[in-house]
């Protein structure tokens, strides 16, 4: 701040350019395009206009059905590289869906149910060519919980069940809702900081509920959170079964060493994808040939055999359940919704296409409510099975035809098989699948970037681990609205300079080579001026003035002048702020000038009587180096006229 | 969008002048310099600066006791003042403060109590010189209310006090926690439009409420909202006592016509601080001498003489109604804070003085706590009776200590005086006080200026009517905030054009001589870019790019130049939007270039390796002007060696 050397060469304005008043616009105009932007930001509309309304009609049905768009121009060269990804999901799909179920507390059967029919619908409905749907490790592990606190999956199966599908139909609604409503924005709250901190809690939660299956223990606790899961592991010693533990490490290795080679050399996406497949053949053939089941290993037992059978009657909307099924529609989802939209923008993004995201949520929707009533539980698009879908080449969503007609083979003659499939394998491809969760390098680079945001991965994390995943997620939801809320309520405000040798003015505390023009005291305020900041703004700029009259004792402040370019709105409160700040300098002898104030600020300060002074037009200014020449100028005249 | 000739000239610059990388910083450093804006932004150390320890001890303790810094520069010449004003605020301060306890469903006398105790603590800690502090309509309403609500005044008196004193010690405790811990910036988020609703909502509901006394109806609903009031009012008509309509019409217009006499004449402030003790003498008188009470006007009854009796003893702090006294402390003492907070700023603004909010909410905090266990219930600075204090020609807290010993003398010798005083009166006293807070023109000036804003003031306003005090309150402050979020949501992003002969960009839509320079899409965003707008600002570059390149077909877009003057932060995901928007502009084939980033964003990029590039030293300008003209001059000198 010591940089106002006694003479400043201004360069001097030729020419002062005047800040124009914004061009009229009604009130329904301007709310017309709030609105658009709100709800309409994508512009889904454009392709419609200026068509015949025959074409209008067909780009309605294929904006509905993408199929219809794809569909035609399908290919048997695009359904080659579509059978092959579509064979290779379908390998990770079947032990997955079987895995996922138990850790939902369903029916294993009902993760192969949820492999069939809802890919089906996505492949009619949805946008995304890489998406391989199904049910997905943290959605299961949610509604597995919150459904749980409140009826037991073993005492009251039938009932856990209903409340399943019907958690499940909610989930859709909600999703389809998001969709039609086009507020798909509200799973933007989501930061990536709260994802990345909510995914590693949720997979060390997952994992460690494997403990039961992978160490063998009978009796163990039904709560989620770290505490009791390792209690529970430690004062059931005597459980652990050394059958079980052997070769659930022998597989977890296994998968893990699968996993690794593909991670190193994508080529070898395949090794990764048919490990779980191969391993659960290879134990289900083990224990068959050594009657394991009899040694302490525990077995998924008989399944049934056929396709879905029906479940609307299943559904429970209207009885005292009703709160508990709402609820975990609403967090399975809003969670899985994230996932889905998530995978879908990621392998667009990659290929160059685009996905409309309020179109997706009402196809994910879709499909789960149908799914609800076909007996599915909650499913979306999953990062892993994705991936790999990607990998293998899949060139559309008939991809996820082909897992389906898979998993129906699966399901129509293949189920016997499974039978003697030990559950510890089971525990081992979870492990394994949710382990990519923990994502450390991400975790350093948010480090990195921003501290608030290690701060919001943190509370996530941790509030997961420790509280519960509702719970861990509000918090960091809720901290990183308060980020917001406290940028709006600190504005930050930046004293300026002239850069020598040019009319532009830049924060003094960024560039040290500006200095200060004496007799000036020129802010910028970068932040909309509304009730949540106008208080700190006052005590602010008086906090300003007095520093500057403390430390320049030879040059008299004269000018106040505040740049507004970024100042994007205004409200009631905001043009008080004005008036106020007008009142307190003219009582100190103080001129206040503002600068470049965009459309609405200006509209709205002309609007009330007494800030409209502040918009005349000798007292505005389109630039501060053109502030800074004019007003030098008059007040070098008013001198001379003086002598 | 039709501006763009196929030769603009644009200035070319002379010189181009670099971004320089902001000045390094540690995270200490930023933490404390965030802390400080964010609880110290007032700077309450500045005058500690430089002194003494021995001055340091003195201000400190002036700090504490603005009494200290006053008190030895007091003269008579102001205590002739302060006795003025403060036997006037007396004169209003008796009948409001008995008026106001039956509105808290309290015994009379506890108003009178509440004026004595509180204004005293109040001098001694205050730093205001204008505020007259007592019991106040709407902090009383709503604490009757919420208490009335679960336990009955008339059936269980004693249990009503007890919560009463219990919720005032918590309104304090809030009160005096949020001034120590520096959170006064909390009552900030009441804004303008949503206090204006809430108080002209709270008046109509205080004024029905007074029908009871106003038409002597025994048999009153014990709710708040409009529709049983109304109800109760016209189910109850055969209990209409002619007499006390009589009665209360009459003081009611003389009452209001001294209230428009002193508002149309400032000098006259006297005529309506001294009518409602005019009136209740009358009144009194009246009843005395006609024995009216025996022909259907109720009367006060028998008051206790003598001063506060200690209350300590009654606290209820540890037993089934905490929460319930918790919870009315906590809205009683948020809203009588945010009036006193108020008043005392608005005086003080006037008499180019300043009040620390958060030295006063210590003051107001204490003065409740002090005031709980000496038989008062929760006082503030009060609208009404400041005004008339200020008018009165107040010099110092001196008139809160003139008017407490007024009201001390009344407590010892006058209370049997106030036997045969009416309740009509006192109806006719509140429904005057409070008609002042529906301000109909500052109504309309928020319909003028901000219709969002006027939004919220209605559902305040409906809400307080309608639903609860409470609810309408929550209803608006949370519709504040979501325009507060709604904004960073969907930010404004702006198109800009060169002001011919100028190197000054600015907004197509709102500079009609701003023309587009060809193969340039220049856009400024102005808000922080965060998780909450990565999506919507990547959709909308988008639509911006596809806008361009339908209307103009026959130049070629080569750049998009981002303006980020105004956008004042970054977190983890808005790094990544650099990084993902630079990639989709690489498979288009445009550079995206950007100019004037900030400090933080400037940061935050670099330390992001795959964003870092967009921050190299040629790709990075100063001013748009600079950019455009470099890049023209690039291109051109590229084309020339092609040829």
């Amino acid at each position: 701040m010591e940089r106002s050397p006694s003479s400043v060469e201004i360069p001097m304005a030729t020419e002062v350019h005047r800040v124009a008043p914004p061009p009229a616009r009604t009130t329904a105009d301007k709310l017309r395009s709030r609105l658009k932007e709100t709800f309409f930001s994508d512009d889904p509309l454009r392709r419609f206009k200026g068509q015949s309304s025959r074409d209008q009609l067909i780009l309605g049905a294929q904006y509905v059905f993408p199929i219809l768009e794809w569909g035609p121009k399908y290919s048997l060269g695009l359904l080659k590289s579509d059978i092959v990804s579509g064979l290779t999901i379908a390998s990770l799909a079947i032990p997955q869906g079987i895995s996922y179920a138990k850790l939902a507390n369903l029916p294993p059967i009902v993760g192969l149910y949820s492999s069939f029919v809802p890919p089906l619908i996505y492949a009619v409905l949805g946008s995304s060519r890489d998406l391989a749907v199904g049910p997905v490790s943290i959605a299961s592990l949610i509604m597995g919980d919150m459904l749980r606190r409140e009826v037991s999956p073993s005492q009251d199966p039938i009932l856990f069940l209903q409340l399943a599908f019907s958690s499940t139909f909610f989930a859709g609604l909600f999703q389809a809702s998001l969709g039609f409503l086009r507020l798909g924005f509200i799973i933007d709250f989501l930061s990536k900081a709260t994802l990345i901190g909510f995914m590693a809690g949720a997979a060390i939660i997952v994992s460690l509920q494997q403990l039961k299956s992978l160490l063998g223990i009978k009796n163990f606790t039904k709560k989620m959170g770290i505490v009791p899961v390792m209690s529970s592991v430690f004062h059931n010693i005597h459980e652990w079964s050394w059958q079980t533990i052997l070769m659930g490490f022998c597989f977890l290795v296994l998968l893990l060493m699968a996993r690794h080679i593909s991670m190193r050399r994508p080529k070898l996406f395949w090794v990764s994808a048919g490990a779980p497949l191969v391993s659960v053949v290879i134990a289900t053939l083990l224990v068959f040939a050594m009657k394991a089941q009899n040694h302490g290993i525990t077995i998924i037992g008989k399944l049934q055999q056929g396709l879905n059978p029906p479940s609307w009657n299943m559904l429970r909307l209207h009885d005292s359940y009703l709160p508990l099924v709402a609820k975990t529609g609403l967090v399975t989802g809003i969670i899985s919704l994230t996932e889905g939209i998530a995978v879908g923008r990621t392998f667009a993004a990659l290929k160059n296409y685009q996905v409309d995201g309020n179109k997706e949520m009402i196809a994910i929707g879709l499909m789960n409510i149908v799914g609800s009533s076909t007996s599915c539980y909650v499913t979306t698009g999953a990062f892993s099975r994705s991936a790999v879908n990607h990998n293998a080449g899949c060139k559309s969503a008939v991809s996820n035809i082909v897992m389906a007609v898979t998993v129906m083979v699966t399901l129509l003659f293949l189920m016997p098989l499974f039978q003697y499939t030990p559950n510890v394998i089971l525990g081992a491809i979870i492990v394994t699948a949710v382990i990519g969760l923990i994502d450390v390098p991400a975790a350093c680079e948010i480090w990195r970037i921003d501290k608030f945001d290690f701060l919001v991965m943190l509370c996530a994390f941790l509030g997961v681990l420790f509280i519960s995943v509702e719970e861990g997620l509000a918090i960091a939801v809720g901290l990183s609205i308060f980020k917001i809320l406290m940028q709006i309520t600190r504005p930050k405000t930046m004293m300026l300079g002239n850069i020598p040798g040019t009319d532009i003015y830049r924060d003094l505390q960024h560039y040290k080579e500006a200095v200060n023009v004496p007799g000036f005291l020129i802010l910028s305020i970068d932040a909309p001026i509304n009730f949540a900041n106008t208080t700190y703004l006052k005590e602010r700029i008086t906090r300003w003035i007095q520093d500057y009259e403390a430390e320049k004792d030879d040059s008299k402040l004269k000018f106040v002048i505040l740049d507004l370019s970024a100042v994007s709105a205004l409200d009631t409160n905001g043009v008080s702020f004005f008036k106020d700040l007008r009142m307190a300098l003219d009582k100190k002898n103080l001129e206040l000038v503002l600068v470049n104030p965009l459309g609405e600020v200006m509209e709205k300060l002309q609007r009330s009587d007494e800030a409209k002074e502040l918009t005349r037009p000798d007292g505005l200014f389109l630039t501060v180096g053109e502030a800074v020449a004019s007003l030098l100028l008059s007040t070098k005249s008013n001198s001379s006229n003086c002598v």
